[in-house]
């Protein structure tokens, strides 16, 4: 079997990574727009070969777009329109309304799996690749109604082949529900970051200061600005909802601060403590 | 020599591991106001004996305070008066002003050492104290010159044997500067948490999709509110301004995100990254 990956950074070479160590026979044929990309994936052999257009990939068994979330529904109609019939096309994006809505009417739709597998770092590029990245973690496939029995087939194949938990969903839910627990994280992330850049010009050293619980803070607001500029954008809707509401909580918390309402501020901080049960869930998932 | 241990939690429980590993001579005499506390730092070893009252440490060659910070202006007032003229006072506070300024007339306040050892971890209480909690971490001293060069020779013994590194600061200076780099994040956190614990409300499994980065980002929202709603009490002045420059930022980034403005949305996740240069530091500073 030959799989076609297009984009091969972080995503796409942690794909490619765990299926050839784990399947014998296929053989895995990359492109990236960024030729420096190309050449890297290649001498790091997350690849076996590499092409220099995408539609050099129209024989493959299946591709798998591992792109920036603002080209994937282009793409994805591009690669219906040049690939065999038989072709299967899955995409790793982060958004699933705006692939979903692009290729409705494509006569071809029923060959895609729009999946979302939940898994990455703050890290980008071939370089960034790492083994077992999705291992343990959720995947969700959403439309799956408009997908072919063998299409899931050989995509459920390829995310059991990553270790991968997969469930199911609508485009539109998907898109609201990571607003929330994966989008809105990224967004706070990054301007606390800003926020204290911004003050350490005033304040020389004040980073000497920061430990521990800072860092994991704010870890996330390392991220690429080329991932994840198109994924807002693109999940605009949803996210400045989530938005909205964080900003809420965080302007009723800073009016019981004004007021030194230490009994507030304790209600508060007690309602939140319950993400315990949350973060649970998350470590008991990465144990499995 | 004698220690005295006021608040036998995460912070004193700590310390007393380490101090007790390192100095064969000393004995530890701990005090909680809380009489489960108290039982349980015995029967964990913790301290060596412990007493039903603060005035019974009076007789100790130091005392350490390791409690709430509102409770730490007045318990550091109390012990100066029913203490030896010799008795030195350490506290562990992580704000600074106000204790400074209680202690400012007092006619002992030559023996206070205000510090602020920066470390801690998001459980509390006995059971929740570690070895070498603060090995290669950063503790500040304030108002070094009101303090005699006697208290100031014991509370470095005390900083230097759990291995930290000890930096010298202005009260008000330390107060702005942790309202940046440590409650802010703390307040980001928290807030994060609670707007997902309400969204999960209306949507069921929401947190089924939460990955590692989200469980990162909201870790610190699993701090005690009994130590942090006074912290913020008190450090309501600069924590209101970290704040109010958090939600401007956030706000604008909404802005920018309504209009899908995604040029104004990348640069501002690109000046954020610049935040890894303080990560590497604090990476650094733990691989001491």
């Amino acid at each position: 079997m030959t799989i076609g990956i297009i984009g091969l950074g972080l995503i796409g070479g942690s794909m490619a990574i765990d299926l050839k160590n784990a399947l014998d026979t296929i053989r895995l044929v990359g492109y990236d727009a960024n030729e420096h990309h190309r050449t890297k994936a290649l001498a790091l052999g997350l690849v076996d070969h590499v092409v220099e257009n995408p539609e050099a990939l129209s024989a493959c068994h299946v591709i798998i777009l591992a792109i920036p979330v603002n080209h994937i529904p282009a793409v994805a109609v591009h690669m219906l329109d040049v690939c065999s019939d038989n072709t299967i096309i899955l995409d790793a994006g982060s958004t699933k309304g705006a692939l979903c809505k692009a290729i409705a009417q494509h006569p071809k739709r029923k060959n895609v799996v729009a999946a979302h597998p939940i898994a990455g770092t703050e890290n980008s590029g071939p370089e960034a690749a790492l083994a077992k990245l999705f291992a343990g973690k959720t995947n969700i496939i959403c439309e799956k109604e408009k997908s072919s029995a063998e299409a899931l087939q050989q995509a459920l194949l390829i995310f059991d082949t990553l270790g991968m938990h997969t469930i199911y969903m609508d485009a539109e839910e998907h898109d609201k529900h990571v607003a929330y627990v994966s989008h809105l994280s990224h967004v706070s992330s990054f301007l606390l970051g800003l926020t204290v850049l911004d003050i350490e010009k005033d304040e020389k050293n004040i980073a000497t200061l920061a430990g521990s619980g800072f860092a994991s803070t704010v870890r996330l607001a390392k991220s690429s600005p080329d991932m994840w500029a198109p994924i807002f954008e693109q999940n605009m809707e949803y996210l400045s909802q989530a938005l909205q509401e964080y900003i809420i909580h965080l302007q009723r918390f800073q009016y019981h601060l004004l007021k030194r309402d230490r009994t507030e501020l304790h209600k508060t901080m007690q309602e939140a403590n319950a993400i315990r049960r949350i973060l649970q869930g998350i470590e008991n998932k990465n144990q499995k």
